[in-house]
């Protein structure tokens, strides 16, 4: 926490000014249009993007994670708030900032009881199909504010205003960086200038609408915009806590996976050690700090935070500079604001959010792994047809259940000795030779509940096939743990194995699955023995049953 | 299915006649008592118990399972139904129905798509705390049927008969079989006719309450029991489809659960081949037929199945003759089971459940490992705090984020070569020599969604520890399978290292692994090479690092 300010070298602050002021320039439309996707006045999402990112720059693990509104957690908090608001702006308002309070306390709990494997429920195939499945209902819902009516119809000066800015920001993504480039700039500085052009389309738009006074005309437009700084704020609807609870949960996990895999991009690129359980925390301090000043939700973005790094944001510095930037719009004049045509907003949202449908994690699924990209379509559709919320809960179930499909997969090879060493193989890829009074298992999986069935299943056919063995040996040198439910089930096989008078044998256990196995009593109720190697059990079995004939 | 019946021998005839009939007289009180749980008329319970299992007999896998009602099961279904049915009678036996047949249909379907892993979703001591914090719902839920009235109050001649009941089934249960046996009775068959208690202290009950006009003192009784077989009832309830979907997927899963770890006790003590997914068919079609006559949602039961495998069934026959038992009853005069009384029903569930109550898993959890003792006591509590229902929920949820915990600590040695020899070995536990210029990790685990982050983390940190490495080699000798997600988590730490100008090299590339490679683009982009063994990369990286220093 604030370790960068105490080592902070000077040579750093041109990058962080820098940087500070081109991501407020992106975050003055991007803030106000997603207050609109989460169906907030547009000043919520300046609001949100004060506070928040200085708090972040506090307790966060990332030097250039730029917080703030983010497209599909605004999404995610308009179907959530809506159907409880009951049309009331009022009660819509407190509502998104008692969510985001949920989720930060959530968040904030997670981080402190050091819970960031929690991001590990989540397979990228699945977050990849979770965010196009998102991003196509925003554009959905977007329609509407880009035409000014309701598709098919449209209102002739917004559909105008709203497709030219569309046509207008395309252009700019595929041309602008070049143009500037031939002009003499570096390409790296052309990138990021090229970032402006969201801006410079709202600004040129609410030109027009000042000029030919387009909003007596029917074009949606901002409206007022309080001026001045928000304000401490902690109004809560009391009865709504109960019915915030679960989607708190569920919005404070996403938040958490969107702003985890942006972090990593930029850690990776920096070198840099991020820790998930700092994460947490700053996400969650940010979170009660954007309900505290009138905001709503917010996360790390990985679009402006990619544009934070690479306009030189060196340390969190930027962000919080880009916050006062945005604090100093808010107590300059704001009547400025209060005339951008939403369907030009409208149209900055469309064109952002077509960046995030990446149809490469399902082309890479397909030819990788046929479940991954069963679970993409599935959590994809998922979104689609059942919603947002619902779409996170078939992902996690989806995440699990390929993980528990491929548990139920152990890999179990039959070992036999290769002639004349000590070196013992899978028979089916070797030529190794067996011995019919003795069976010889190595699971090839950590023992626990999720393989347990399947591996004790495996054994007794292996035993049906092999009804001479007197004596069954596993082979233990790739097992790394054993579960409860394991143990259990080697309990039960071994008495099993007893009444029919074969013996269980265990070689090659682990230290660390040794060490723990004698907490439990299975070395002394076992009907066998535990040998340090196979060929020492393979010997010792084989010269007993000469003794024993 | 019903390939016992062909292969069917007379010898096994004369077991699963006793058997049936032993089944039978456990059935009939249980059954009703079960009835009266899940909120339904006594007679219910009796219809659940005739179809269900004929028709498990044919689609099922297990030889020896007793499918009907269950405690846990009937709980679950009142839990769902009550606040569904408004109080009315009629509407909550269809709605006991419908669930049986939403439950019904997901168990087949799950059954038909081969998704027997589904039972890898609850571990062991999950599934223990869940057990028994239901046990003290259904003992918590029958005091005022036993007491007559709402505790601390109670009507005498209830209190009586209830509390009687108790005491002679508690002494039942663990004196009659020494008594048995000591007045000459194997030890088997005097186990076996121990479990006859419960029906005859209920049709000693039911003989009091007859003698001496109690039910005219307020003792409540079942109640007129329709005479005659049950009437084939499709009728549903068309506007609680919904509402009822996911309590039913739930109960579904809970029903497979159970009647699994039953089948698994007695096919481990037969020595048979349980197949998962013939199981899900069996409860299926067992449910469905268990709404056809009237029934409510059924399963297997350990209790029973356990005496009627040692009552000598050898086959579903015994399970058809016990259904053929309960329809002559039902044809039979029905007016004596009319006079039942209610608290000695009660107790009978009481004594029944308090069997369920074992404490085994959670010591040997404790023993063994915190992190299962923690989830065994989070699951019994969610059940008692937030209901059985949102007790599944919390138990999927443990159970899963116990495995996601676990696995986000993959085991990651750093290896180093044993002087003199082609051996490596982990440098915590060997004396063995590693280089400056080369960093060899061996990750102990699949690499899936789960542990990429843990992984990357950890080669970062060994990175940072080892500033001097200009190649990175991953043994993956212990790694049998890579999903979507960690290919994209090694492609991204590919590039990362390439800008660094670390190569990044592979080692003792399983078999089938390498085949998935293949068919990704990371062998191309590759900042380095894929070598057989360890010992060969060692050898040439170190010999190009003499050539290029």
């Amino acid at each position: 926490m604030l370790q960068w300010l105490r080592s902070y070298r000077r040579e750093a602050l041109a990058g962080d000014v820098g940087a500070g002021f081109i991501v407020a320039m992106m975050m003055i439309p991007q803030g106000m249009a997603y207050a609109l996707v989460a169906g907030l006045p547009p000043v919520a999402g300046l609001y949100a993007s004060i506070l928040p990112p200085i708090i972040y720059a506090m307790f966060g693990s990332s030097m250039t994670q730029s917080v703030g509104p983010m497209a599909i957690v605004a999404l995610m908090t308009g179907a959530i708030i809506t159907p409880l608001a009951h049309g009331s702006p009022g009660l819509h308002a407190v509502l998104a900032g008692q969510l985001a309070l949920i989720a930060g306390v959530v968040l904030l709990l997670c981080g402190l009881l050091r819970m960031g494997f929690l991001a590990g429920f989540f397979s990228r195939p699945v977050m990849s199909g979770f965010t196009v499945g998102s991003s196509l209902v925003i554009v959905h819902g977007q329609l509407k504010p880009l035409l000014g009516a309701s598709f098919p119809h449209m209102h002739l000066p917004s559909a105008a205003l709203g497709l030219g800015a569309i046509v207008l920001l395309v252009l700019a993504r595929l041309y602008l960086s070049p143009l500037l480039q031939r002009c003499g700039m570096g390409a790296g500085k052309a990138d990021i200038a090229s970032k402006l052009a969201p801006m410079l389309v709202v600004l040129g738009a609410t030109a027009l609408v000042a000029m030919f006074g387009l909003a007596g005309q029917g074009v949606a437009v901002t409206g007022a915009v309080p001026s001045g700084l928000p304000q401490l704020n902690l109004a809560t609807s009391s009865q709504h806590w109960y019915a915030l609870l679960k989607p708190g949960l569920l919005i404070g996990f996403i938040i958490f996976l969107i702003s985890m895999s942006a972090a990593q991009t930029l850690a990776q690129k920096r070198n840099e050690k991020l820790v998930s359980n700092h994460e947490l925390i700053g996400l969650g301090a940010a979170n009660i700090a954007s309900m505290a000043s009138g905001g709503f939700p917010v996360t790390g973005s990985l679009s402006r935070s990619a544009v934070n790094f690479a306009a030189g944001a060196v340390t969190p510095l930027a962000s919080i500079i880009c916050a006062v930037l945005l604090g100093l719009a808010l107590i300059a004049p704001t009547g400025w604001l209060a005339l951008m045509p939403l369907p030009v907003l409208a149209a900055t949202i469309i064109v952002a959010v077509l960046g995030m449908l990446e149809l490469d994690t399902l082309r890479t699924a397909w030819r990788f792994d046929r479940a991954d990209a069963l679970a993409w379509a599935v959590t994809c559709i998922g979104v689609l047809v059942l919603g947002i919320e619902a779409g996170v809960v078939v992902g996690v179930v989806l995440s699990m259940g390929t993980l528990i499909w491929r548990a139920s997969r152990p890999h179990i090879a039959v070992l036999g000795r290769i002639a004349g060493t000590e070196h013992f193989r899978n028979i089916e890829r070797y030529p190794a030779e067996t011995q019919p009074e003795m069976l010889m298992l190595r699971v090839d999986a950590n023992l626990f509940f999720g393989n347990v069935e399947a591996v004790t299943e495996r054994v007794e056919d292996e035993l049906r096939t092999h009804p001479t063995a007197r004596d069954l040996l596993l082979v233990m040198s790739a097992v790394n743990s054993i579960d409860t439910t394991a143990l259990f089930a080697l309990s039960e096989l071994n008495a099993s194995l007893k009444r029919r008078g074969i013996g269980l044998h265990l070689a090659e256990v682990k230290g660390p699955v040794m060490d723990r196995l004698r907490d439990s009593s299975l070395p002394d109720i076992l009907n066998g023995k535990i040998f340090l190697s196979t060929a020492i059990a393979a010997d010792f079995l084989h010269s007993r049953k000469k003794e024993t004939p």
